[in-house]
């Protein structure tokens, strides 16, 4: 079966803000339990919005070949040969108005696709695979993308570890938060065992909301300000607005 | 003043479906009150994703101005001076998992430039507008919908008149069902009255839900079959795979 | 018609929390409008859950015959009076596991009985009234709870001012948050405006984003400091674990 | 470590609605897979909402110890000692104004005190167990009401298998509805797999989504049917304006 594999994908168009860095943590999570690991940035993928061929004639819908935007330069393509890869996901989304943004919320829609096959051979595409959810915001909304994240996720065929949702809500850095930090190293940890115990692996027997890798995390937290700080540096080009 | 202006916005791919037919039935609701109205298909429209410049410097969120996206061939200025226009606005979704469809999302995100404009100017270009919201789908996810759209718009500025939401979750035609239809007639008149009443005109003393105008929407949903035949038709050029 | 009489309605067991000081706020920014108000604690109230009569037969939910729950010293009665009595009411809640109290949502399930009327006389008994809605909690779920208060009420009757709507999340104390407290009070002051104007009334010409406020709110808090400190105090009686 | 255990709680005041099927084909789902189940009707047990000591002091909640509540006749210890006999546990709710009832919602609030005791001892009571969750209902809400209890549940502890959520949303009787009866009894079947899964006992290679059972879920629709219609009779008693 080789080693657990755990896509991240990140639905902010920043690739050094509080979302990416809940989801690198949530990633790091997984690696420290053997897992292999792939960091997606949504943003560099153009993506047209659902044209709901679904509504007109329900067998349309297939993957991978219908969905008559790709030949509009979209890659959905690409992002599905990641998902159906990976074991595990963990979504993350910065919080707009009060839900997922809006990339995010077309990147979920075209994944009908992958769900609708069940209608073409019986199966899911996304049946048995396994989530994660990490939503980070200034204003309040992160309950609600993550809510709307889980039951979404959970219909297509995900199943969800328990505390495998994270989230932060405040005005500064992530980082500076210990609960948020801690929290979103847990759902990697969390999706990587849980697939384990679904292969037929041990679980392992601590409890699933790991309070003993404090340490680990405070690690990790110093290791990714650098990290942060050269994506944003990089970033001034394509977003010379950045303060 | 003048009469009263409404906008219709489509977040539908599809210009003969339930969600059409429900914000057609508003604007002609709206109309029987002397409103002038307006109905834009949101697809008609590139859009690209909101890249979040406000997260990284508050005062780059501009309406003209800023948005790095125009020149992407991004519409929005061109749905914006359809919003600055109206005194209402209706937003009709689809219901795609369990959620408002994703090009509204963006178009909603996108919004923000309009409501930032209170840290430019001190006023919300949306402040003291009236809003209604329709949602429709075969599956559940309608209430998601529409309390995600009415939070939202009424932190952009929107009031919301009573029974100004209206939705529709089922597997058929939903000019088969009298209460949806009534419904949303209805949105479309209260919308009108809510904007009369804050011009200082009479709102009218009827119930804020009315129940007399069952005929005229019978009548309506009548013109209606016709018009989404037509526009089906018209479809199976770009729809091809249509039944 | 006299004076607008507003209704401010504490979901929260504590009379002294963030959830009370944001609603004191919002029914002084009513009362500076020259409004009449009261404000109720629910849990003042013995509320028996909904017995869903209702789904067995339409027309057996009644205000104020039915409702067998009255026999068992319920006081739903006493709530709806003040309900029918206001003009505008403001529901605020604090956030318990991303929602609102269970002993709101009882007391919302338990309006059904003023809304239903609408099938015995063709008016529901909440028709045209107008809501604001505040939500406080430590935890995510504000806008949650928030949104779901919206869409219910207003399919009640309710009329929804813009930014009608004012939430806390944080662990302190919202007198410190300048920006929440701004928030709650202009709650109160627009659910007033909405009333006057639908009254036929002037509304104002102001935004309905009010920041000119900001030093009569800075007052009303240094007087609410004292009042919630002496609630605190007359608290420790019934709730001794207070530290 | 015996037969998996697999707690129904029963959200709804009637014991022969639309809830009530879907819980009762979620139990039988788990009792084909050889699962002990109990359902317990929520409305059977008097239970006072919340206090919110915890947001005096943290502490206070615990459980068995605190909870004031207990000598105004609260049954929670009650209800709690069968969540703690549970591996799994199927919620399944109403739905009331677009989310669960205030019975469900008020026993959620309890759980609090649970879950707290990560608090006191480092570990959630709740940590580990498996979730599925039901709503059923006449108007919007379901997804509302299902996304809710899946962010909740899920950061108690719960692990939720793929399509642990099923829902109806209609005017009629759920057991006419094929879709939702065979979503119900595959509630039950996955959240009976996940705990084998999670034990290290083999979770089965078939979908998540069952296709095959069709057949057996026609027939204990059947048996339902009867049950149903025999506790609609024994509820005449106490609910006389049964039709």
């Amino acid at each position: 079966m080789g080693s657990v594999k755990v896509l991240g994908v990140n639905g902010s168009p920043r690739k050094y803000g509080n979302t990416f860095k809940m989801l690198w943590l949530a990633l790091r999570g997984a690696d420290d339990l053997g897992a292999e690991t792939r960091l997606i940035h949504l943003y560099d993928y153009h993506l047209e919005p659902c044209m709901a061929c679904y509504s007109d004639n329900l067998y349309e819908c297939h993957f991978p070949k219908a969905c008559p935007l790709y030949e509009r330069g979209d890659k959905f393509r690409e992002l599905a040969e990641a998902v159906l890869w990976a074991d595990a996901i963990v979504f993350a989304t910065p919080v707009y108005w009060f839900m997922a943004s809006g990339k995010l919320k077309t990147f979920i829609d075209r994944l009908t696709a992958l769900e609708n096959m069940i209608y073409h051979t019986g199966r899911s595409l996304l049946d048995g695979k396994v989530a994660g959810v990490i939503a980070a915001g200034e204003e309040a909304g992160a309950a609600n993308a993550l809510s709307w994240m889980l039951l979404t996720l959970n219909m297509m065929g995900f199943h969800v570890p328990a505390w495998g949702a994270a989230y932060y809500h405040g005005r500064g850095d992530v980082l500076e938060n210990e609960q948020a930090t801690l929290d979103a190293y847990n759902v990697g940890v969390a999706v990587v065992r849980l697939v384990k115990a679904l292969r037929g692996e041990h679980a392992g027997s601590e409890p699933w909301y790991r309070l003993d890798v404090r340490e680990r995390v405070a690690d990790l937290v110093e290791e990714l300000r650098k990290i942060a700080e050269e994506e944003k540096e990089k970033a001034r080009e394509t977003r010379p607005w950045l303060l």
